[in-house]
């Protein structure tokens, strides 16, 4: 069952502990295949060394329900799905702890565009999503963390702003697909490093101009994209 | 004499360089055998890439008496005794001059509960002893170590807090076995890190939500949790 | 074709991810051999694990087209080219977003000179250019790139200050060949770590002595050079 | 000539890559023979890589002249020297632009003793120099450089801070042979790290108590030591 995209969910899995985005079993990457309506994702609480794709859970998109798998499925499944459902053109999601964006996130402060290596990933700002109510997190809370994100994107293409910050949690990347989250999950990383730094040399540095960050992400997105060999 | 314990105390020892917590000899696990009332810890001053089991040593629990041992235990052997008579749950305990967390131990500040991550592990702040007095300084010192830090957790119960900042010195941490002590001592070096950037970032930022920590506190322990494939 | 200047850019490029100045493809290296007027560069987007001598492209110094290559030459062509054609003593440029340098760059400060670090390698502050201006970067782009740096060091010698800081962007440095331009790479990105801490310790430190700036770009630059073995 | 010094130099500069307290050949390290009155020190500008004992320059304490060697020495040969005339007890010197202790450099300030990872080893403050005069930098820099680290330790005994930062420049540390000396350099970088997150977090922190430092340098050196085997 989908057994390409097991694999596909497996490697992407592995380069979180690669790309040195998480520590133990802080993070989990899916994958979705739109056709069949099954998302495939990380199991809860195994070890990276040990995993294997036969290990990759299969739950169905509609209802949330394992479809396949011998173990449970990663805990934010329901913040995934919920990514999935309202988010049309994503075909894989990436939740981390990874260190800098993380601090962000506990600092409740979206990341500015202040350069380029930001304007050609993301266009604007990676937001932070507000507080969760109480009743939020009484009820079904990993659920209602998708329900957050989408709320924050209410106005923004996620395709064009791929990573959000939940405060006092963490972030969340997506892209057409596993490989491709992953990838935004690393830009992340570095452009909140940057970001950081930035912002303590220049408090008052604010945003990089708008004609700039249009120029760096329209070269490489879009229909006028001139960026790479394509 | 306890045999497999001291091959798990070894280990433990050896994942503190693995995890890049301590510089030359600067970190100490033990693990206690509570039927017969023994410990075993790292020797004093030995090199981590010459250490075996046979290394270890066994100390009487009652009275700090080496029991079995080629070597001087370590020098903080008393501060590790003083711990285990007084949280009885704990089985392991750890120290290091980890560089993140000592930094706190130095301003003098604890760590407060600012996102899941320390959530998920820590149930509110990791806290700052108080500094020691000169007469505990000139006395027993490293007993009194110890003594300072369960007066820290004289409201608290040291199994939700699993580690301490030991001021203007560095961390101890515990769990249930020397394994999830080192664990402990991993995720509080992340958690420091978060912490001390989320804090520059946001000076005002304060505490996360009380509702947030209690549900990523309470999904992964106590009766209700629900993380994990347990 | 220029075989072994090719085996040399490729060779400098390769360099880049060991020493951790770039993530993914964000980085590119030039050389340039002033007697055919050809200038040799890395492929745009091509991944560094694969890159071989024969992906290198070859560009005319003069007109800005491919005289051979089976891939488009980096997209920051066009300010390579320009470097080459104003800095007359330049052998090798390189651009990439390494994470300190950049952070500087995002912040729009230049990096003063405060310690011997960077007096060893340059004659005073690293520059940061100003912003470009909307007609700038509508226009050509990547050439006007090359223009505004080129403007920063109206009155600079080039080779005196071998790097500069693009505001909003990242650091461009040069050299005599692609191997010094990447060792500039390497030096700006460790005193940008250091000024960056610098700073903080003591925001009001200032430059260093000029003497003593003096005396270590002296004694290693120009006529009465006295360090290492020459 | 030597020959066991040789080796121990050579092996000493070796650790300083490892450490990754050295960029390229930036540092050098350097032992005495006080019988014979001659020091053996690193040749100016060999990397680290290519280094064997026998490119290990012997140079006469007494006049600073070269008693054997194929190389130039290391350009810090006079600072060196300087300190093994005055620092009779020494047996090794270290120079690099570590980078933590460089930036305290940078900034002109000495590393207070806020812990005891500092106080295991240095018992106090860590200082940094005065700024040279322009007749110390015109003249015979790097003989005037040990001496102005001789005039910072006019009343401090430099064997109990083995440790200086030169002013705008970087680190110099020593031992009682040149591994010693090393060692130092480690635990230095370790604790300007740490003091400086320490001063970011705290910023009127302060010092350690005394009745701290005392114990954990005493407990460690002289008389009444009972840490370790010893």
């Amino acid at each position: 069952m989908l057994e390409k995209l097991k694999q596909e969910v497996l490697e992407a899995n592995l380069l979180l502990p690669k790309y040195n985005l998480v520590t133990f079993t802080w993070g989990n990457v899916s994958a979705i295949d739109r056709e069949s309506g099954l998302m495939v994702i990380k199991p809860s609480g195994v070890p990276y060394e040990e995993m294997t794709a036969e290990d990759m859970v299969v739950v169905e998109l509609a209802t949330g329900k394992t479809a396949e798998g011998k173990w449970k499925p990663s805990s934010d499944t329901p913040t995934h799905l919920e990514l999935y459902r309202s988010f049309s053109a994503i075909g894989g999601v990436v939740h981390t702890h990874s260190r800098w964006a993380t601090s962000f996130a506990q600092a409740g402060a979206g990341i500015q565009p202040m350069g380029t290596t930001q304007g050609d990933y993301f266009y604007g700002e990676i937001p932070c999503t507000r507080a969760m109510t109480p009743e939020e997190i009484h009820g079904e809370y990993e659920k209602e963390t998708g329900k957050v994100i989408i709320e924050t994107f209410n106005n923004i293409d996620p395709m064009t702003i791929p990573a959000v910050l939940v405060k006092s949690h963490g972030p969340f990347t997506w892209g057409k697909d596993a490989h491709e989250a992953v990838h935004n999950s690393v830009v992340l990383e570095e452009v909140a490093f940057m970001n950081y730094h930035a912002i303590t040399i220049a408090p008052t540095a604010g945003r990089m101009q708008q004609e700039l960050l249009d120029k760096h992400y329209l070269r490489k997105h879009g229909a006028n994209a001139y960026y790479g060999q394509g």
